[in-house]
């Protein structure tokens, strides 16, 4: 398989759009690293600014969505990439899909936040949610990782941390299952709990999939919906 | 802009590939369509063979994913689309990735169900469920239409819709809410007619995101995070 390397073409045009792109996808990705970061503290501290800013930074996600998508129809149309180059393209217009989904699950536990800090404070769990969205934080940082560096081995690495995360997600869903049968006035901030649980659990699926393209990318391989062994394997295949 | 039309190549051989590619969307369409239908009933009529059936089927619908975008992919390298072609296959690749979706929610309805079935029954919700997923089940099956026919009229229409689906979602939530205060007992099982409502809504959404890819293909605007009435003006606009 040719060498994954950007700023090999002979038009230096070329390059300088294929990595004007590439950028934009990082800036999106510190964007929706903002955005989980902020909802989670906002939910914790019960800080309804810190809500509404991670709220409305997914207008800002959601534009750069539509800017790189349209930059990647444009490289499609004009430069007609073949190869590694096509398979960048196709991998970007993937993983702004799902950067902009961990964008809305971030908005939605800004405003999980707004909704609870008018309940009565049911704060026992919020040092659970705290870690898991600082294990969710690290995952997705850790995709963006692998993608600006086009790293196999860390993109399944990190795929095997989605595990973790879903046994904590699982958790916290048991404890408060709990909770609200010992104290049913507990219930609607519970399942607002529970809901930004999940949100956070599905930011961890999407920090997967973006791990899944890096290896598309690289390998050539399409290792979705398959095993962690063969993901492993498709990593450690020889180019 | 250029007409919609397919089949106007003078390569017999790309209308075959655009043709086929299409009508294998369609295919994973009519699955994802009946995982629903068979995930809804198994959860109201309690039957573990057909919550098995939506399960398994979702194998079925993961490799048509990974099918239809190894052919788009190679349709980008080999045939270098532009204009209304290329729209074509970036809009495939999307709505794939959310049949795929659509897909897993319906196997999550199909394992919850399971996990109903294990527990005492609470047919209390259940019609507003099953009238929930024959809402949801003809939004998909019109969206398809819509994506088969061209039909950005139908696609506006369609996304419409969504708004309905989330106040059927929000009054089923309310309702279990309701319920489960009233008898603790029940917050486990209410909680996975919860999750099965959720899934449905979300299903929607993809919906939704699918009318989207129409108005894109046929009129070339990007319509995501618009408003409903910018996408009416996009699909009114004259070509």
């Amino acid at each position: 398989m040719e060498s994954m390397e950007l700023g090999h073409h002979i038009s230096q045009q070329f390059n300088a759009e294929l990595e004007n792109v590439r950028n934009k996808v990082l800036t999106m990705g510190g964007l929706v690293e903002q955005q989980i970061v902020d909802a989670v503290k906002a939910l914790v501290d019960n800080d309804s600014q810190l809500a509404e800013t991670a709220i409305s930074n997914d207008l800002k996600v959601n534009a750069l969505e539509v800017a790189i998508d349209e930059e990647c129809s444009q490289i499609l149309a004009r430069r007609q990439p073949t190869a590694g180059d096509l398979r960048l393209v196709v991998a970007i217009i993937k993983t702004i899909t799902d950067l902009e989904r961990i964008g809305d699950e971030a908005e939605k536990i800004g405003h999980l936040s707004l909704h609870l800090s008018g309940m009565e404070a049911n704060k026992q769990h919020f040092a659970a949610i705290q870690h898991l969205g600082e294990h969710v934080h690290r995952m997705v940082r850790d995709a963006l990782d692998a993608f600006a560096r086009l790293d196999v081995e860390q993109a399944v690495t990190v795929a095997k941390v989605d595990d973790q995360i879903d046994d904590q997600y699982n958790g916290i869903t048991r404890q408060l299952i709990t909770y609200m049968m010992e104290d049913p006035r507990s219930i609607s901030p519970s399942l607002d709990v529970m809901w930004a649980a999940r949100a956070l659990e599905r930011i961890g699926d999407h920090a997967k999939n973006i791990c899944e393209y890096v290896i598309y990318l690289v390998k050539g391989k399409d290792v979705r919906h398959t095993s962690i062994e063969q993901m492993e394997k498709a990593a450690r295949r020889a180019d």
